[in-house]
């Protein structure tokens, strides 16, 4: 196939791959749930839903990625007919949106159709929007309920100049300058990165002292996504007790590190069903991460 | 098949099972691995071969029961012949030894066979050494080299009184009066039983709040298995720079239980090539596990 100079907007839009099949264990579900931090209080009951695969009530946490198993999402910008050749280390995951339209069982089957949603110029680079949408799988093969869509923002350096500016503006993620409504804190542990690749990101900056210095930093750090997570759970449990089928939607932005072993401070800001959060680590006051999320409370709220 | 009424030792001792064959992944050897304590330190290069696959010098850890993954221990006796019907309720594991004879490999076919290597009367009790060896498995489908072997002892109550005094009576494990040549330490973390429990020992005891107080347990407790794998990476830390080569052999008494969480202080007894140990709970100041080991350790020593 032969690759375009540089992007074409019309040729990405809408690009698809074809449907890959799925299947989340308890494993699976149980490693990622530890690595975003459940069942640091072996008392703690509340938890024993998301740490222990007898318990009667077994859910899934609706950020857990591996249930798009085998999915890269790099390889779609590969595939894609509209975008030009680039380097894989130019590109940077900055932004994540998940949408939970129906919670993920385990052991059931689930199609995974990934697509180009968007994509924009940015000047010294190509904002690019990956989505994958998770599908429940019918009898015959073919997509059935639509469950989840986890929506990466990819900035690929060195591919802008195509001068599109997007085909679907999103509101930016706006942090009030208020005093935050509520906060709250969720420490990491040393090998908080060991285990949350376990869950299958297995990018050897979180784990490797040599390839974290070669990357520029000083310790392996975390998994972004895992800090995703992690602000997901503290979303739910200072807003719902812990009821993961009240959050509808999550977006974040990354906009620094996490060294394992820190312990991340969150401010949340709710304005009607909307509730916006930035999480700084303790130890270095940086904030790390900032996002919004929608939420059914209910008359809880 | 009709069971005695009381142990017939002739009909238990070399009674095997047919071979089972598995496997280990990268996975089932980090999560053992981060089970027992590794990789508590992001910035140590040393234990990098045991948490991250893509190390040159990845290594399994020997005491990783995983590779008999699908053995239970319990099923042997259920099947043997010489055994009465017992209640599994009743059986305590009470000291375990592995032997190694070869180091274990990733993603290499191996064979285990379970046979009973013992049975002594015990008063109240039969005293069962249910005995795993774990071979490589040759391109015929036949045992090749043998690599550990791995003989639980386990107590099941009830059933003594058959007068047998065992076949091979073995040394019993003392812990010297004197003052310990070296001591170290290791802390567990709260969720360590949720991380050990995903190498496959599954048992309710070790999560659900529940289930430990139907035994007589304040809280969930640490899998004897779990401290019997942090002493034996204690042991090749405080002695032989980490070297898993240097440790020929292991065995364990577990005296009583550990809660996650709490920091293990170990003591060590050198005597020629073996080592006794002890470890006591720092927060209750019990002793947990005592146990001795044969080392190589060259010139080193």
């Amino acid at each position: 196939m032969s690759k375009p100079d540089k992007v074409v907007p019309e040729n990405c839009i809408g690009f698809a791959l074809p449907p890959k099949k799925s299947q989340m264990s308890y494993i699976d579900a149980i490693v990622y749930q530890i690595g975003i931090g459940y069942g640091q209080d072996p008392m703690n009951e509340a938890e024993l839903p998301f740490v222990f695969e007898m318990s009667e009530e077994f859910s899934v946490f609706p950020t857990n990625f591996s249930i798009t198993r085998g999915f890269e999402l790099f390889e779609i910008l590969v595939a894609c007919p509209g975008m030009p050749n680039f380097d894989p280390m130019r590109l940077l995951h900055g932004e994540n949106k998940v949408d939970v339209l129906k919670q993920i069982k385990i052991d059931t089957p689930y199609l995974n159709v990934g697509e180009i949603g968007d994509v924009a110029d940015k000047g010294k680079g190509a904002l690019v929007t990956v989505m994958i949408k998770t599908f429940e799988e019918k009898d015959d093969g073919t997509p059935g309920d639509l469950c989840i869509v986890c929506s990466a923002s990819l900035f690929v350096r060195g591919i802008g100049g195509f001068g599109y500016k997007g085909k679907y503006p999103q509101d930016p993620i706006v942090i009030p300058k208020s005093e935050p409504t509520k906060t709250s804190s969720q420490s990491t542990s040393p090998n908080q990165a060991l285990i949350y690749r376990l869950a299958g990101d297995r990018n050897p900056l979180h784990v490797d002292p040599n390839m974290a210095a070669l990357a520029g930093f000083d310790k392996p750090i975390l998994h972004g996504l895992c800090t995703y997570g992690i602000s997901a759970k503290q979303i739910v449990q200072t807003f719902a007790q812990g009821d993961i089928n009240t959050l509808k939607s999550i977006r974040a932005r990354f906009t620094s590190h996490v060294f394992p072993g820190e312990t991340l401070d969150f401010a949340f800001w709710v304005e009607g069903n909307k509730i916006s959060f930035e999480a700084k680590t303790r130890e270095r006051g940086l904030v790390v991460i900032v996002g919004d999320c929608l939420v059914n409370l209910g008359p809880k709220l």
